[in-house]
């Protein structure tokens, strides 16, 4: 059988998070990206989703390295648990990506060997010939790349943005882009997350310029910073605001301190050492000669800037002498918590200002404009939009159908889908397993039962019903016992009219050593599953539980 | 003692939606509104929330009316719980608003006497004489009111927007606002939910113009619009719309069924009656000459749009030749739900056209510019930003100072403060008892601990550990059996193990007729807590139950 290029889709298309793809030939798959996704509400105790590796364990000997286009949590999150099953020969990345992975691993005390990629490097994985162009994100080091393979050439984005004024004055490389396109790019899979947005997003600069004029506002006082820790461009930023201002910097939050002290190692940030003190040195400095750069932009729980907002920070009380800027947007689902650390602001009279009030942001992810001109310097043959809901992708479909890409050309992938990339165009193949898998505390696989107990828990509680058999005769001697948890309490009279149902129910099954256990069992369910659901439409979880005497 | 004026407030501040202010003056109690609001994610099992009436039931003989200024559920939703405990001489709304009262009435068999306001009405309730005025809000029939007191005249502008080209061709009546203003307002009280943004709403017919083009670009296409069923004008429009383009309008959807045919006996909605076909006999009309409009623009679980998305619907299958319009913007927390349905009408081949994408709604509630005008026209001397979190109160307040009200005349309410409206100003008196109630089937009120279990269930569910003792020596003569439900599973050995540990840790623990019941119970959850945090940070709610053997 000849071989086949295929791609798969593990994660990261028909939702936004949980990024990675499979490209694979013969006897070589190459994954780009293991990144997680952050539980959303109805996951009900669920700490992080990966995504599910069965089709990478049944193939692990193919797996020859996974590559990682930056180091965003939604492409390296999974790295540690995909370690724990499928041996990885090698990950590649770029310094900050493979730094972030590294420090990552270690909270795990795992290992893997890592080789560095930066923008222009080419490698070789088997078949595979791939090459890195520089991208701008919010984050420093995002890479996308190009993969010559037995069919040609695909192109994948990872995420990126086009800011032609960024921050570390290191443009797109707009030449090895139009020059790979003029070569002839068969396939591009391109980010789609912002495909919603019409125009351009605003350069990191221009952020910074906003933050510049807040710092110069508030020069008589304190002003605190929240943002995304890995956003080192937007951190350079605002050391430099803070330098030139006059002002020291405090690092507030184990992340931000982290990724700093990373940038540092790896010359992406650079500053004065003088001009950052630690949180106890604080005190010394006048507050409007501070500034606190600090994490929980997103109303994280445990972050600094919740606690400071909780007025449960060890060294840091807000007051009415301090401006805080939220340099960040959220990301959905966090809109209530963010709102939340707000409005605590603002009660602890402090001033606090807002991507909602100013341009405080930007996003890293291409808005319409910018997907054009990308799908202008590669003018791909084929394409699939990646990284986006379904409504994202279709919406990018039509956009490259717009710019010229044949709608037959076009395929808008699900989560499974295997395609081949054929001579003659891409087809799709028998799907392959993927979708969600939790990560609950030690636990990692399909939860998917577990969580639907908890959902009817978190509804409607349980109710447990305790009846007591003599082995003797089969007889129930007594009335059962009734106890709920997370329901709405049940009257006296309705727990006495319970037990009676109840007992009336079973008092003709004879107990016959627990061979009709199970009989009484759903004969309990029933009547008080009956009677709840009467009385006040409840259906919490009933639990029979039948000892003998 | 001297009378007072105060006020009240009891929803609707420090947060959106169960909208509720008390007017005091010795025995007369004047309630404006009376809303509920939908549960967050984390009140489980929460139908709605109302206000916690206490205080209305402890002064209950001086309620004298119940104000409602429109008919949306965040001011008429309680009024069923208000029914039940406070018996209420009277109700006064629009004509619209009394309906959708009177509808939610009869749903739950109750009865009140209401009366009828309009523009321009007067009503006196003992010392307080009270007067209306239109304005523009996603609903017909909303109304703001002067209360003449015997401390002054106090504005509640109630929901409003400025719309110079409402669709009922009825401006608000700025000669009389600007009257009101003019012969001295002493406290506004004003609506904040849109004061984080600048400029000026955008006029609902300017959304009438947007889907106008869109009917006129999908001629060979079934047109299907979702949208909120109380926005009478918004369904005026596209009644319009679809009968000048030669489209019959089929209705689906309970609420949007019911709403139009009170707007059709109130004489609020104008359209032929050939126009409305059942959905039986849309099958006999061609595709492209019928508009389905329906209920689900929230993304609701239940409703129309949802299945249809769903491939659920009875009578409606989504396919290739419809466009979908969702002509309506996401209430803060349902956005998953509507792009949830956004990505199945896509993947169904639908054309969806939303918010996003195009002008297809227009916010309900004034913008900063409207805000201002509505301060201009009044001009108070005393300013109280309602309806909102408090950073939309906070910067209300600010926009406020900005136009001229002395800083220390400006009030930012929180939920259960008492307010004295005296003669040289606002003064905070003792808090009144207020906060959330939680309506879950047929349970009203204080559900926090119910919730709390819940919270806890939710994440990590229980484990029942049934002990068995003998009450002739007080011994345990077997090993504990162990159910748990919602907890990622538990290994054979980690059973093993804990029945072990319980077993050893209970063994010294001599029953005695159940006294000690509760140190045996107590004993199991220390170890059970211990062991299971040890190997899986996980803490169910542990239920040690001890049976008599």
């Amino acid at each position: 059988m000849a071989k086949k290029l295929k791609i798969g889709f593990l994660g990261g298309v028909g939702e936004i998070g949980k990024n990675m793809t499979v490209i694979e030939y013969g006897d070589s798959i190459v994954v780009i990206d293991a990144g997680l996704t952050f539980p959303s509400e109805e996951m009900l105790g669920v700490d992080v989703v990966i995504p599910d590796f069965s089709y990478l364990v049944e193939n692990k000997e193919k797996v020859k390295a996974v590559i990682c286009t930056h180091g965003h949590e939604d492409h390296i999150g999974a790295i540690p648990y995909l370690l724990q099953v499928v041996d990885t020969p090698v990950i590649f990345g770029s310094r900050l990506t493979l730094g972030l992975i590294r420090s990552k691993l270690e909270e795990f005390s795992l290992k893997a060997k890592m080789k560095t990629v930066d923008a222009g490097s080419e490698i070789s994985v088997d078949c595979f010939k791939i090459r890195f162009y520089k991208v701008c994100h919010s984050i420093a080091g995002a890479l996308a790349l190009s993969i010559d393979t037995p069919q040609g050439v695909i192109f994948h984005t990872g995420d990126f943005k086009i800011d032609h004024t960024p921050i570390d004055n290191e443009q797109m490389d707009f030449y090895a882009l139009a020059e790979l396109g003029k070569k002839g790019v068969k396939l591009m899979l391109s980010d789609s997350t912002n495909a919603e947005r019409p125009g351009h997003t605003i350069s990191e600069r221009k952020v910074g310029e906003s933050i510049s004029r807040i710092f110069a506002a508030n020069e008589k006082r304190r002003i605190i910073v929240a943002t995304f820790a890995s956003n080192l461009h937007r951190i350079q930023q605002i050391l430099d605001i803070a330098a030139a201002s006059g002002r020291r910097v405090v690092l507030s939050g184990r992340s931000v301190i982290k990724v700093v002290e990373l940038g540092k190692t790896l010359k992406l940030l650079r500053y004065d050492d003088n001009l950052i003190v630690s949180e106890a040195a604080m005190k010394k400095i006048p507050p409007e000669k501070l500034c606190i750069i600090c994490t929980g932009s997103q109303g994280e729980r445990v972050s600094a800037l919740t606690r400071m907002a909780a007025g449960e920070h060890p060294s840091v009380t807000v007051g009415i002498k301090d401006t805080v800027i939220i340099s960040a947007s959220a990301i959905p689902g966090n809109e209530k918590s963010i709102y939340n650390v707000i409005n605590s602001l603002y009660r602890l009279g402090a001033e606090v200002i807002y991507a909602a009030i100013e341009d405080v942001h930007t996003s890293g992810h291409a808005h319409q404009e910018e997907l054009k001109m990308m799908l202008s310097l590669i003018r791909p043959k084929y394409f699939i939009p990646v990284h986006g809901e379904f409504r994202h992708l279709k919406i990018h479909a039509g956009i490259a159908q717009a710019m010229g890409v044949k709608k037959e050309n076009i395929l808008i992938p699900e989560l499974g889908w295997s395609v081949e990339v054929a001579k003659d165009g891409l087809k799709k193949l028998d799907g392959i397993k993927a979708g969600n898998s939790y990560v609950d505390g030690d636990a990692v696989g399909d939860l998917e039962p577990v969580i639907k107990d908890r959902r009817q828990l978190s509804a409607d509680g349980f109710i447990i019903v305790l009846l007591t058999v003599n082995v003797e005769n089969g007889k129930v001697p007594m009335p059962p016992e009734i106890i709920t948890r997370g329901m709405a309490a049940l009257s006296e009279e309705e727990i006495a009219e319970m037990k009676k149902q109840i007992a009336d129910a079973v008092k003709n099954i004879k107990y016959r050593n627990s061979d009709n256990r199970e009989t009484i069992k759903s004969t309990i369910r029933r009547t008080v599953r009956k009677m709840l659901y009467a009385s006040s439409q409840s259906t919490p979880m009933i639990v029979p539980i039948v000892v003998e005497k």
